[in-house]
């Protein structure tokens, strides 16, 4: 088994996170989005979307989309649980993770990809205007998170779960946009610190 | 239990199928997003991100973001999967239905969302490149998932998933965008004309 993975993209580091939340290790193929990598005949035969993160089996199949990767490794390593242990719980999870993905994430990445010169080969066709709206869509994202966190100690509840990984992703990835944490979001301020204490966050 | 449903959206409509493939029948409450209905103080309290489908349990709670609330029943009650029955098959339905949601309901989403006048006052801002960029992922989706469809009989495999029903929903969903299935991609056209037989195709 291994892993496709670049360091500098966000969703292979929710994979990463995840591995060493669960105490997993595996070896990983470091692959240059920038250089197009993800564009060859033999990437595109792992995974026709050209995205990483890709896990290769030892019978050679492929399994991309980071979520889905996390959720193959919550059914074969179900400890410590990070996606819920029963119904009520599975689907709250999914929906924090959404939230967040949705209305976090997703925003940092299109805000990045259509307004950075660097991704005009990558990103066809580049919307700047689009690119613009999404960086009003993270400061809305930046506030509601912040009063969640005002009432909780982690994104889905009283448990470091995916939701958490994928808002690490989200706030790390803001370095691309030049926006920081601060002390506008006191409350997600206080979490990221404390996520940036797990061993995890390092991944 | 009560679902809180709109008939003219494509993500309540993924719920209400997966509902009538479980055979699970729940009281539902029509919600008219048009009339900014997800926008009321009391729709609020039931869902901050102010979208359809919101599942309410007995107890008050609420579960929104539609792949949540099926997350939640697949666990309550397993039979039928449609969300896979061992850890690889899980991995491999999340991805593709993932794959299907991101690339062709989103672009769908998108391409209504941004370009209809009748959403102006719902879609803030209205980026119409964005919409119009959309309308090309679309066909980039179409085309892909003909492909894919030419050597299986589902999305994901050989078993009706939620993959399917997320496909179904954006196939739909393309009436707003003024789009039909046709004979440019006969292996998507013949696998949607089976869905079409399925009792929950007019949930």
């Amino acid at each position: 088994m291994k892993l496709y993975d670049s360091k500098t993209a966000p969703n292979p580091r929710r994979v990463r996170i995840f591995l060493a939340e669960k105490g997993i290790e595996i070896p990983t193929v470091q692959v240059d989005i920038m250089a197009k990598q993800c564009q060859t005949p033999d990437f595109i035969a792992r995974n026709p979307m050209q995205q990483l993160p890709v896990l290769e089996f030892d019978d050679g199949a492929c399994l991309s989309e980071s979520v889905a990767i996390c959720r193959y490794f919550e059914a074969a390593q179900p400890d410590p649980p990070l996606m819920g242990r029963n119904a009520r719980e599975i689907g709250e999870i999914e929906m924090w993770n959404r939230r967040v993905e949705i209305h976090f994430l997703w925003p940092v990445t299109f805000a990045f990809r259509h307004t950075s010169p660097a991704m005009a080969e990558l990103q066809v066709p580049q919307v700047p205007a689009w690119g613009e709206a999404n960086r009003g869509f993270v400061e809305q994202a930046l506030a509601w998170l912040d009063g969640e966190l005002a009432g909780r100690p982690y994104v889905a509840g009283q448990s470091f779960s995916i939701a958490d990984i994928t808002a690490i992703c989200a706030a790390g990835f803001m370095r691309v946009i030049g926006r920081k944490l601060g002390d506008d979001t006191p409350n997600l301020l206080r979490w990221h610190e404390r996520m940036a204490e797990r061993p995890s966050f390092k991944a």
